[in-house]
């Protein structure tokens, strides 16, 4: 067998977790995802006033970081979609899936490592961000797994999660970004603080539309958090700061090892209602994108692109009730 | 909860595997395992002229990059047991053990990328070393569970695996070790070459053994290849060179879905008695063992280091009968 091939089919499994090839391991034009990280990293090269393509091996590099971490997800969750289309495990089994999720963080190292532009120093500062983020990514999944099994989290706990688990990518998405497009210290820290709280508004939003969203909009059921006992943001906020006997019973019905009947999800919605979960969260993903849209700010984007980073900011942490 | 706790749990994942805590993350004096890696990498900075404290930053790297691959190999092969004690995956569940694997192979990374004494340029070029042999390891570990649903295998097949899964990280060890001594091309080359054909006898050893190893001295049951229908090196030699009826008749063996039945394994010792298996397999050892040797030699490595490294050689791939 010639070498290439032998190999291929592993790639191959990659490349149909990308939605370039479809289970057969054929060509496919479908939805590859939004590429977001990919995006925040390439505009904040421009918004220092680099071309874009001078971004290419970090962009490159936070995708296939995004990616693995989806695949070894799936595994984790035990789910069977993403995306509409089957998941990797559950095409080629657990140990393949497990295998292919490591060869792309492999793949995401060498595409900065083997960079033939950059200058050592640079790879060096880039790889060091990367990994580091990865490291977060990993302590993220642990307590993300971790929370589940624990009886209450409190909203501290949750934030150094999502910290860790959501924002710590975003923030080094952009601090690449602005890194390879030559940026000083200063503007470094502004759009690294830009895409750790656009990473965290964006989560908490997630929160929110995992149990108000709109099912024709979101893709999932209604309310689905609330009937897979999802401890997010705005059912912990119940949990601690409703009323009595509001959150002795929300309590109750979290602890029970069952799923939610259908009546219990009516109640904990009534639950939520009372308590105001719905509007606190909103406030602070509200507060916290401002924040993100003040960092932007102070990193003085150039106007085309800084344009964009905040359209963008503002497309993934608005309701869409 | 205070940061450091919270975390804890992931870190004590990895270092149970490791050997340091036991199954309640309580310190431990256990058999840690041989560090093959971690001394090449020393010895061979050492065999340089390089104090082997140069060369800590790939030891530990190579180290973790291997423990990594046995963290997630485990639960590839649903092994419960790994030197006496339980694995990581079965203590703890999949879904940790692979976020604990993950999680290690980032440190390895940072272990080499956040090295505080190496020059950039250095660092760059040893990241590059690591994750080509990491994208190695996974092609190889892609292949050999290919080649378990594929009714034949061709010897240049399994030497591409073994390539991959074992010699390509034994290589990196002491190129690394070579490079962080400061060593010139021609050394590095000497070093590689040493290193990957260490990794290639060493392999082919241990598949003798794991037919003719004594069970003392291995820790696994007789013929343990043989009744778990292992396609390895002396396996795959008689299913291509043994004459008629052996050939057919191993080939029937191999091919059916159940287990080696007690018969079966006597037949199959059989055949490969008949076809000189085990002198064709432990000549490959010693040819490709001398190859390193050679190799070895070529480095004109320094007198101690040289010497334990020749030992280790000897040690890694003699005939243990």
């Amino acid at each position: 067998m010639p070498e290439e091939e032998r190999s291929a089919p592993l790639y191959g499994m990659m490349k149909y977790h990308l939605g370039w090839l479809d289970e057969r391991l054929q060509p496919l034009k479908s939805n590859a995802g939004k590429r977001i990280r990919a995006r925040l990293c390439l505009l904040s090269a421009e918004a220092i006033g680099a071309s874009p393509e001078q971004a290419l091996a970090p962009a490159t590099a936070v995708e296939l970081v995004h990616n693995f971490s989806l695949i070894h997800d799936d595994i984790q969750d035990g789910s069977h979609f993403r995306r509409h289309r089957r998941t990797v495990w559950d095409i080629w089994g657990e140990a393949q899936a497990i295998n292919a999720g490591d060869g792309m963080l492999v793949l995401a190292q060498l595409a900065l490592a083997e960079d033939p532009e950059a200058e050592p120093i640079k790879i060096v500062r880039g790889l060091r961000s990367l990994n580091r983020a990865c490291q977060l990514l990993c302590e993220g999944q642990h307590l993300d797994m971790d929370y589940e099994r624990r009886p209450i989290v409190s909203i501290e706990d949750y934030y150094q999660m999502i910290g860790r688990k959501t924002a710590a990518l975003l923030e080094t998405s952009c601090f690449l970004g602005a890194l390879y497009a030559g940026a000083g210290e200063a503007a470094l820290e502004a759009y690294s603080s830009f895409g750790r709280q656009l990473g965290l508004a964006f989560q908490i939003r997630d929160d929110y539309l995992g149990i108000w969203g709109d099912p024709s909009q979101t893709g999932k059921s209604a309310a689905t958090d609330v009937a897979s006992k999802k401890k997010s943001l705005p059912i912990l906020y119940a949990m601690i700061d409703a009323g009595e006997p509001d959150r002795c019973r929300l309590r109750e019905i979290m602890l029970s090892p069952e799923a939610c009947a259908d009546g219990e999800i009516a109640e904990v919605l009534g639950i939520l209602d009372r308590c105001g979960a719905a509007a606190y969260t909103a406030s602070e993903v509200s507060r916290i994108s401002s924040g993100a849209l003040e960092a932007l700010a102070a990193g003085r984007p150039q106007s085309g692109a800084g344009e964009q980073l905040s359209y963008l900011c503002r497309r993934m942490t608005v309701r869409t009730e």
